[in-house]
């Protein structure tokens, strides 16, 4: 195992920073290697807002369900699906773009994921600590109201990141043999490994630090079911993203 | 500059590879990295079908629009969303999941876009390179069928991965100040890096070894606009992402 594989596999989220912020240097030297991801046919469609403002930071930490680390965290940065740049370029040209098509919904998400995690690893090697903040899609208006953001472009996580303040374990994953299968899509062993899952991620949660929480993985997922966010398909065609 | 930046930035796609096929070690120890990557409610909704067989490979390499590294790199991988498994645990429990929201697509298609950049970053460290095929959405129900993928789950995009056998420059991107802003949207100086970028991609593509083409990043943004995969929605619906 080589050092960068060694980074990724001690990847755990952060959510408690020390208060110093990240220098300058250090966000750009991060979104450099950002930009560095691949990203479909040299589209290109990310754009990363670091919200320094301590008021938006409030709001932000707010619209996300009052999770405090986004406004504590040494930097805060809001991932953007953006398609409005693409447009502007093919005005440029004499060329119209819509971004109405599900195709292009998914090239936009893919694109700023693969980006953002570039933007992690980066920020891991320099000793930093992130956490993904999904809750920004609790209210997604709202986001893209206080960022001021065009039609075309969606806030799709945010990201804190941070000299981190904890230390905590790395949180077990389904078994290898349930992730990577060979020629075809095969099930028979799923339940198997759902139940031998439960019982790990269930000794973790029993036995972490300060770990209080009596659950497995089969529960979670089940608990997950109503959090699915029923606004977002009228807020995306709203943006420009009409799923069609 | 530590060793993981200078990696990150170094990255170019690789469409090009020494017949050698990748090790079973090394494939295990990438996805291992991709597992590692933060996943939304630890919901961890990637499985990754490694597909050895030569028929299927070349018959995936047509699927992709006649793209023949997808059948003679040294390893290929099919990257799909799964919220089939999800499914699974939630019926484990008594309960029912449903994957037709659109929020639940984002999940999943962040999910295994994020995994999919950690199997890429622990692949390059390894000296492999690489090549994300979107192509495999340009006839994803062939895919699907090809791979038996059951309902909920979809494939996103396909990677090669091999032994490079050339050794191309790494493409400029835009302007970091065109990527990364500050509290809020501002595209004032967007028209200006556009053109400024532009001029520079012109100039790689004449300088770059064996480079015939003469074009600039706005031309090709807007020839883009053509190819939308119309089917995607469609597609999707009729996989259990009825994007609701």
């Amino acid at each position: 195992m080589n050092d960068v594989i060694a980074l990724l596999q001690a990847h755990r989220s952060i959510r408690k920073f020390k208060p110093e912020p990240v220098p300058d240097a250090q966000i750009e030297e991060i979104v450099r290697c950002g930009q560095a991801a691949a990203t479909s046919s040299n589209i290109q469609a990310t754009t990363i807002i670091r919200v320094r403002d301590g008021a938006r930071r409030e709001k932000l930490a707010e619209l996300a369900g009052g999770q405090s680390y986004v406004a504590s965290a040494g930097a805060f940065l809001v991932f953007c699906a953006d398609l409005h740049r693409t447009r502007l370029a093919c005005e440029l040209r004499g060329g119209d773009f819509s971004s109405e098509m599900t195709e292009q919904f998914i090239i936009a998400t893919v694109d700023v994921a693969l980006a953002a995690q570039n933007c992690v690893v980066a920020a891991e090697s320099l000793g930093l600590g992130i956490c993904y903040i999904g809750g920004l899609r609790n209210n997604p208006q709202g986001v893209a109201e206080l960022l001021e953001l065009p039609e075309s472009v969606y806030p799709v996580f945010g990201l804190c990141l941070g000299f981190p303040d904890q230390d905590p374990e790395i949180k077990p994953r389904l078994p290898l043999s349930a992730v990577l299968q060979e020629d075809r899509y095969q099930d028979a062993g799923a339940r198997a490994s759902i139940e031998g899952y439960d019982e790990k991620l269930s000794a973790y949660y029993r036995t972490r630090s300060g770990g209080t929480k009596n659950s497995t993985w089969s529960e979670e997922m089940k608990a997950l079911g109503g959090k699915s966010r029923p606004h977002m398909r009228e807020f995306l065609a709203r943006r420009g993203f009409a799923l069609k």
